[in-house]
């Protein structure tokens, strides 16, 4: 495959925004055309899960481009239920190494607080198999399901997992794009109503609005995308071969790291999809950071965090810097070409970050992709 | 561009089906497979316009893929309002170009009467720019605007368009395929009821359950992709240049035969977007076959016919064939590669078939695409 750079990144501040979808995915996409230094793009991808139910937005890639001024510019929605962000620069990345496109506009949001809690919760179970969905089963409850497995398998305890919310809200608050700027300790974390036991508030991500834009190109940058995988597993949890470990992350890990040809090792850190805490630690298994059943003794001996060996979620995470869904996977790539570029600000992580790598979660783990980009 | 073959392609019947919008897509996509001699392929896109609101189906790339026992292969859906089909077939071609899959399945579906026509009519209608919604406008209301604006400036009756719904019935009549295999009079078509006038109700596409499926490869096979384009429009029709022409279709024209190195003279038959049959009429000059104004003149001169010289529609179009919205754009590129491996039974076109073109309209012309074929 041609070789793809990342010219330009934009994002809007993600939390409980007044503005439309809209409006904040244009917002981000000015900030992302401007950095790039660019004013018009040969194609744009707009990646977000439900904007028909979630905002009453329909065809909106038209309308994105429309309001940005871009018309008549192609441009397309990409959709994986919440890894429609890393479906869209994937999207972003094919169309241009395919050469008929030069440069490309990946755009991403959702904005999910235009509803109330419960519609939002009920438009995100739709992910889940009907005949789970039709005994009663939440995201969160599922969530909480494969949480107590690998309690159980790998001895890990609520406070343990606690410091995933710990570590990233502690993160986020120095970051001026993320929903929550509070520290918290596992105390407040334990302390906390449960969503799904043992599942706590503090264990899942919010319900937020938000948008995260890339400017993609064949020439040069200085980031550069060095591997990307996908992977699809079946929606029941009840056909999947293990509830400690998600097939569809591996397979996409894989895939991304042959394309790559480096390893795990190589990686300076990373970005992962921390929908409930746990999943940050399963997370950081599948991609192969650490072995099986020792990701959360690794964050525990701080190895994940901001100063540690192998940083996970500078950004705050979904956790913290918030999660709207179709947004999620494409900041996850935006803030790791930040920290590639040094232009973390106050969230820049120390030492000669080479190749950082972005996990994304589509659905309850049944489209999965992770990205591998390089300071080049 | 590297180039890219059509290996493979399948359908379902299109019309009122009790079936649900995955069984459609899963009974087209395994014809589509089996016709590529293939059971594998390296990933899948799935097409389709809003299937959270007509069919309650969330989640669909991997529903679809889990579905067709093709776990863990990647699967993204890909959305442009009512061009999604031929949205989902150009991501295919941009995938496959790329280097990065070899072979791509594309999907593409919508299941329509599972809810009220009503309710059907108010989903279709959340493409049309809210500034112009509010005052009750809805797609035929605005196709009646256009409509009226087009006999205004060039004579023609609506006697004159009536024979598109006469054209495309006689051609439908001959397919297993399509939602209607009757044949009707200009008579009946004038003496069906107003719905938008001067728009009849055989003048409107109908609302129908249906998928295409085809395989894309970089491998050599019988019909290549020679060009493709897209274009996109400003969203309210206030804001448009014309009336008579839309400049999406033009721009994406444009780009397809830029492509193709070969311009409308070379075309052997087409399939347009007739939703509205004066569509086709536009459609038809957009794309080049016929000078501006012209379009009508040379349905009414057979032109377009079966037996015609530049035949348009031998599936019987969206008007005929059907439209589940976001199945059309694909169905029509498959009704182009039956037609140029002369494997269109009763509906095959006489003469040396060479180069087909397809174009789809995305919303109220906001999003649409030009592809042309080549017999190899």
């Amino acid at each position: 495959m041609q070789d793809v750079y990342i010219s330009g990144v934009g994002m809007s501040k993600f939390g409980r925004r007044k503005e439309t979808l809209v409006d904040l995915m244009v917002e981000s996409a000015r900030k992302a055309l401007e950095d790039a230094g660019r004013e018009k793009v040969d194609a744009i991808y707009v990646g977000t899960m439900n904007p028909e139910e979630f905002a009453s937005e329909s065809n909106i890639a038209s309308v994105v481009a429309d309001r940005l001024g871009l018309v008549p510019v192609p441009a397309t929605r990409i959709e994986t239920a919440s890894s429609s962000g890393a479906a869209a620069f994937d999207e972003a990345i094919y169309a241009a190494a395919s050469g008929y496109f030069k440069s490309v506009l990946a755009i991403a949001g959702e904005k999910m607080t235009g509803v109330s809690t419960g519609r939002a919760s009920k438009i995100l179970a739709e992910v889940i198999a009907p005949e789970e969905r039709k005994y009663g089963a939440t995201m969160p409850a599922l969530a909480a399901m494969i949480t107590r497995k690998y309690m159980k398998e790998y001895g890990m305890k609520e406070e343990d997992y606690a410091e995933v919310a710990v570590k990233n809200h502690k993160n986020a608050a120095l970051s001026p794009y993320a929903h929550f700027n509070k520290e918290i300790t596992v105390e407040d974390v334990l302390k906390s109503k449960v969503i799904a036991d043992p599942l706590r508030l503090y264990d899942c991500s919010p319900i937020s609005d938000g948008a995260a834009s890339m400017v993609v190109t064949s020439e040069q940058s200085e980031v550069k995308l060095k591997g990307l995988g996908q992977g699809s597993d079946h929606i029941p949890l009840t056909k999947r071969e293990s509830f400690t470990t998600f097939k569809s992350t591996k397979i996409a890990a894989e895939k991304a790291y042959k394309m790559a040809g480096i390893g795990p090792k190589d990686i300076s850190f990373a970005e992962l999809h921390d929908a409930f805490t746990p999943f940050e630690i399963i997370g950081s298994e599948d991609v192969g950071l650490f072995e099986p059943g020792m990701g959360w003794i690794a964050l525990k001996e701080g190895i994940t965090s901001k100063n540690g060996r192998l940083p996970i979620n500078p950004s705050g995470g979904l956790k913290a810097r918030g999660h709207p869904v179709g947004a999620s996977g494409l900041a996850q790539i935006v803030e790791a070409v930040w920290q590639l570029r040094g232009q973390a600000e106050d969230r820049q992580l120390d030492g000669n970050l080479k190749y950082a790598l972005t996990q994304s979660i589509g659905g309850l783990a049944t489209n999965n992709m992770v990205i591998i980009l390089e300071a080049v």
